[in-house]
């Protein structure tokens, strides 16, 4: 049987990340490795009593029983009125409820990629991304991000060129910490409706904006619309594993046939924990809390960096999120450093392969992304063995 | 971007029996369609308790957090155990927590198929793994199931014609109720380790048992161990969505891979309840009642069946699980029945498309599968727009 593997599992490995965070497992390691939100910000009390409710002698047994595969509707009612608040108008038909948003990636390929489409990727690029669309085989090209966004120059090529899908995170970016500015998300958007791309707008970290403006995601600029994919794994808890995407409906209708093949649908007793949650908590309050806690740690991040760090480095000095990106002097190489880092105790991810890994090479080890420490910086063991980068 | 879909698109459709659902949404309708779990039979106040233990102050922000991909391993190792108890030896590192068995049909094609591969499933066949594989692109080629399994003679052939993987369920077959003898059971195995042939065991309702004796898998038979699948669904509760699969080391790697890259890991939530529920109730006296109520519904169908239906009419006896297949006389349609019964306000899926689905066609709807009824024959709005039909 072990002859008989797909030629597609040649290029699907295992999350880079995943491996370096085995090294990170000894607690004695001071980690900036991985996009763990902070447990001590998860909701408990409040998800106690959800839980208690969603699960009562009265609701149990609905709770506990299959559901659709478009998902709980009053939970994508919530998820529309949480856009509208923010002037982005969604109609809940439109949304699909998924197994944490690294399913909207699976299902997204599976609707749009036959082998050997061109899928355009920001350069860093988010790995989990990467390791999801490479089940189908298609051909990877970068894009250079830039502080604003990405290199429109190089973007369009890749349109010209004939890419069929564009995946961006353009708020607080996994791994290099940038937003797109909002003269680059119009720009983005009007290049999209031109050469007719299909836009996948991961969108995990918008709300955890620590300072400057709030800004609409791409989706708000186009004529015609993409995916936009949402979280709750990083404003409430990810172990729920629930995210959302919304698109037109005839696109919606594919996903929803495509994820009904992946997983029938997602937790019934997860959506109503996170409904009921939600219906009786609120979380705009608790997305403020955590905005506050993780852009403290943030401010200390940069404060140590400017202090500490030798004169040549550079680094991003993100709005938002959860990661930053260190540029070291040319010569210097992110995978020696991480070597004499973790001999010292300290642990990043050494961002050599957040471009590599699409097939291209970058001046070896330039670069390394480190993650804004929220509060738990200590790698357990269960968060060593996490696959999670997301 | 609706004229942009994959290729596969065109052969991946919507859930018949989904469609059929939508026709039962109607209270006042008695239906045999689908297989739901009668919901009076889930351990609701267990589950309750579960939850607030793993939701408490001390648990709840692990509970909430990423974990493994491979899934808890004490949920594992619980599983690993209950194998041990009916004489299967399972290495805890073996088993792969997924997300419902469906899961494991996604993962397992991801891993496994190239676009052409040669897919032998049973016909009539579980509709939700055609789906499911029909995302790689394989040509399908039928094995017709027996009253004891499938025709050995047919089933040599597609492996000698190079069948990669072989897809069956068989104990209590859905959409058949047929489950394999012991004899086959051997047969099979030593078919599939000659022609060394992938096989995906799936195996929902081997403990629905309720009559007849235990058989052991096909896995216990081979040489070359296969795939085998499980499920919490009718055992404990399907809207946790955790089911699992068993795979030799290398194997499991592999698949490991393909659900980081599908979903990064199932839920920890609805993994912690789970286990917590195993941990401190006795799953197998709970499991005994629900084969003590489904066997008595049964009991009652087939007495209805045998007094009701007229001469000319075959039916499956099923010595356990959920269906039961109807074979109507030569030149009867069951397209047509459904019409007139649902007329009536009985509704059932009509058994042409189970066969047609795979790309062949079959005496046109001289067959029909009925779900044992088990008490909760009523369809509700819910289940009437649920997917599930695992």
């Amino acid at each position: 049987m072990e002859g008989r593997f797909a030629a597609r599992m040649q290029t699907v490995h295992r999350s880079f990340i995943r491996e370096i965070l085995k090294v990170t497992a000894d607690p004695s390691i001071i980690s900036f490795a991985g996009g763990l939100p902070n447990p001590r910000m998860f909701p408990v009390p409040a998800m106690e009593a959800a839980a208690g409710e969603v699960l009562s002698a009265m609701n149990g047994p609905a709770s506990l029983q299959y559901s659709t595969t478009e998902g709980d509707p009053v939970l994508r009612s919530i998820i529309a009125e949480r856009y509208a608040k923010k002037g982005v108008t969604v109609d809940p038909d439109e949304i699909l409820v998924t197994t944490g948003s690294q399913q909207c990636l699976d299902i997204a390929g599976k609707v749009f990629l036959d082998k050997g489409d061109i899928v355009a990727i920001e350069a860093p690029g988010y790995l989990g991304a990467i390791q999801s669309f490479s089940v189908f085989e298609p051909t990877f090209v970068t894009v250079p991000l830039e502080d604003d966004g990405p290199d429109l120059a190089a973007l369009e090529e890749t349109f010209k060129a004939g890419a069929k899908l564009f995946y961006a995170v353009p708020n607080f970016q996994n791994p290099s910490g940038v937003s797109y500015s909002l003269e680059k998300r119009k720009a983005v958007a009007e290049l999209l409706d031109r050469y007719d791309v299909v836009f996948v707008e991961d969108d995990p970290y918008g709300e955890l904006r620590f300072m400057g403006e709030h800004l609409p995601p791409v989706y708000s600029f186009r004529k015609k619309p993409g995916l936009l994919n949402g979280s709750f794994s990083k404003i409430a808890a990810p172990g729920f594993r629930i995210g959302w995407v919304v698109a037109p409906g005839p696109v919606r209708d594919k996903l929803v046939v495509a994820k009904q093949a992946s997983d029938l649908h997602t937790s019934t007793v997860a959506q109503a924990i996170m409904r009921n949650y939600l219906e009786n908590n609120a979380i705009d309050e608790h997305v403020e809390a955590i905005r506050e806690t993780y852009g403290a740690h943030r401010k200390v991040m940069v404060e140590m960096i400017e202090r500490h760090f030798p004169k040549g480095v550079e680094f991003t000095r993100p709005e938002g999120g959860m990661f930053l990106w260190v540029t070291l002097p040319e010569g210097c190489s992110s995978m020696d450093l991480f070597d004499v880092a973790i001999k010292r105790k300290v642990a990043f991810v050494p961002g050599r392969r957040f471009t590599q890994t699409a097939g291209e090479t970058t001046p070896c080890g330039s670069t390394f992304p480190m993650p804004i420490p929220n509060g738990s910086r200590k790698a357990s063991p269960d968060w060593a063995k996490a696959s999670g980068i997301s």
